[in-house]
């Protein structure tokens, strides 16, 4: 059902010094597929991490937070499916740091080194003693060309891993950077977690992490919407090895960072499209590009009222030009002084509304080629000022009432 | 599909003196079917309206809007179904227009005596000269007894048509209240209307009107939600005859008043929640009660939340008691300082979470059993403060997006 998006080759994944990756067959939930995976970080590493910002955050989520904070540095991460770990109080954390001191035990780590990530159901009981179980296995299987093995043990409802890689040159020495990520974000809240997990064997300063990873989770997976259900273990983490020799990044106004920024976010955002592209029951990928507005967030606003109404999104799902939905939904995105009599509105490259009106030019069957199409960009100019941007989500299908009212059956 | 929903009785409609209602067949948008209606009102009524929030209001919503601000008393109202008018621009309001001013015409009155109301398709041109042309059809049409004729008018994607009557005693003085009313609100903002319409014979002075019609539809349709899509022509019209023969009220504080507005809100509550039961494709019927807030706001955000959850509402259509979707949502309605060790979640009488996590007695069948049934109530128990809340909502089924999808065709 992917919307454009076919699975990774494995051979296109660049694999970065200083991380290595493992999997293995836990039985987390069901027993045959791939649930827990363990990615181990050479000493030195410069880690930052964006979490949900849901207050019922998850009890791995508490617990990255934590580690992160500390001052030891981070060497491992073990990562589940099948279970989210999320809504089960004190006895969840519990389980979250057991994980994290088995897996430290046997690196011979202090357990603040290692970060937890689940991702599953809600409100059920962490079997904890499953994934200490399959550590030894995945730790086996450990490699440095294993990001697609991790891409696809990280998947929940996904129907294709995602996983790309991209490469640059800081000062002549090339810098490779490869990411992962698996659906949820705001679009698979249940599952229950969009994660993202990006390295690069770049030199960045350690200090400089933590502005990076918000400035490449805000131009990529806080763009990104399918049902606006915020997931209780949303989890982004950007790595960097510290491996490549060129002179190290310690400002992000300098060139090297611009660059180094610029190639990061690139892969971000392929990595957030595809969720969308594969968000549940999507058969649309459509971009929403606001201009016009007087800030950035008052863009964003109306992009996401415009993401989030279901009958938008049925609409699309239709393939219907029923644009006035669209207008209504700009009127309620809560910009209290907006002018009707000023806004525009085209999908792709035709002109279907001006004024506020419809545009006395344009006809329906021109609407309904562009709304066929399998990829839609949506432009509202809001007639306030100079700013934008841009935000990515799907349509709205039977097949995503279906998987989720079906979900845990 | 309406959900313990039944066609109301023509004869348990009180007739309201002071006002007569006519219908007609216009044929707006198809042949056959009632889509006009005229309401007439004696001189020397009060009336007030609370209309959308949505910055892309309709041009009768504008209209309305500025013939209520005049001095000159409203005596007519002119409703269609069909076309919204709305998205429409500067030749939408003048169309708004002369539908009033030919009613007015009509009757001996001022355009600004009269108020427009559209509910049907956005962005397309309003036929006024069918309204037009159908307005001595509907005069002659109009009796006392014709609410529930005016309830099926002004239907749309509606299986039901929705009228109440009540009736109290002021001073040892009979008083009638009859209201009609039809979905959307938030539920069919693109066919794209919540209208309520509702009479009494009670006197009351003008000046009180807005402020009463303000509580009303804040503690009836401002309570509701399909599928958080404001609409761009939510009208909710309050009228007082004042024909009863019990002394005015002239202040809202007074005991008269009280009862007359619990009266009044008891059928405005059961007119708005008739429209959640008659929601499009709605199997079930969910009261979110929240408790302990700090503030009622802070206890309305959250039940919101949760009533706009695509995740939870899919969850209620599968009967499947996944619940801790409701604490996602919770987490994410944007209460900053929220702590999720507080929240206890009940389903009906089963108490489902304690303290962020699964109760230890909760077992899965009992939320099956409730789960199950067509009306459920949610509490969430926040562990704020003293503050609640309650808003009514449904499921989202498979038809929600079929009705959607298909709408136009």
């Amino acid at each position: 059902m992917a919307v454009h998006l076919s699975a990774p080759d494995a051979a296109a994944l660049l694999p970065i010094a200083g991380v290595r990756i493992g999997v293995a067959e836990a039985g987390i939930r069901k027993a045959g597929r791939k649930d827990l995976t363990v990615l181990l970080l050479d000493a030195g590493a410069s880690v930052a991490g964006v979490f949900t910002q849901n207050r019922f955050c998850a009890a791995p989520v508490q617990v990255c937070r934590e580690h992160l904070a500390g001052t030891q540095g981070i060497r491992a991460m073990v990562i589940n499916t099948g279970n989210a770990n999320a809504g089960t109080g004190a006895d969840g954390l519990a389980r979250a740091r057991q994980s994290c001191a088995a897996l430290a035990g046997k690196l011979g780590l202090s357990q603040q080194q290692v970060l937890p990530f689940s991702t599953g159901v809600i409100m059920e009981t962490l079997p904890v003693e499953r994934i200490v179980a399959g550590l030894d296995a995945a730790l086996a299987d450990a490699q440095a060309d294993h990001w697609l093995r991790a891409a696809e043990a990280i998947m929940t409802t996904d129907t294709v891993p995602k996983a790309f890689s991209a490469q640059l040159l800081i000062d002549g020495v090339p810098v490779s950077i490869t990411g992962i990520s698996k659906g949820a974000g705001m679009i698979r809240p249940n599952m229950a977690t969009m994660l993202g997990f990006m390295a690069t064997d770049a030199c960045v300063a350690p200090a400089l992490m933590k502005q990076l990873a918000a400035e490449l989770a805000d131009g990529s997976f806080n763009r990104i919407t399918v049902d606006g259900d915020t997931s209780t273990n949303d989890s982004f983490v950007v790595m960097a090895t510290n491996q490549a020799a060129h002179a190290p990044i310690t400002s992000l106004d300098s060139a090297a960072a611009r660059a180094l920024r610029a190639t990061m976010l690139g892969v971000a955002q392929k990595l957030a499209q595809a969720i969308v592209r594969d968000g549940e029951g999507a058969t649309k990928f459509i971009t929403l590009r606001i201009e016009g507005g007087t800030t950035q967030d008052e863009c964003r606003q109306v992009a996401y009222a415009i993401a989030h109404s279901p009958l938008v999104k049925t609409a699309f799902f239709a393939s219907d030009p029923n644009l006035g939905r669209i207008l209504a939904a700009v009127g309620y995105a809560g910009i209290a002084d907006l002018d009707q009599t000023q806004i525009d509105l085209y999908l792709d490259d035709v002109h279907v509304a001006t004024g506020g009106g419809r545009h006395p030019a344009y006809r329906e069957e021109d609407g309904q080629r562009v709304m066929k199409q399998a990829d839609i960009t949506v432009r509202v100019l809001l007639g306030r000022g100079a700013a934008s941007d841009t935000v990515w989500t799907c349509d709205l299908s039977h097949d995503y009432v279906s998987i989720n009212a079906d979900y845990r059956s």
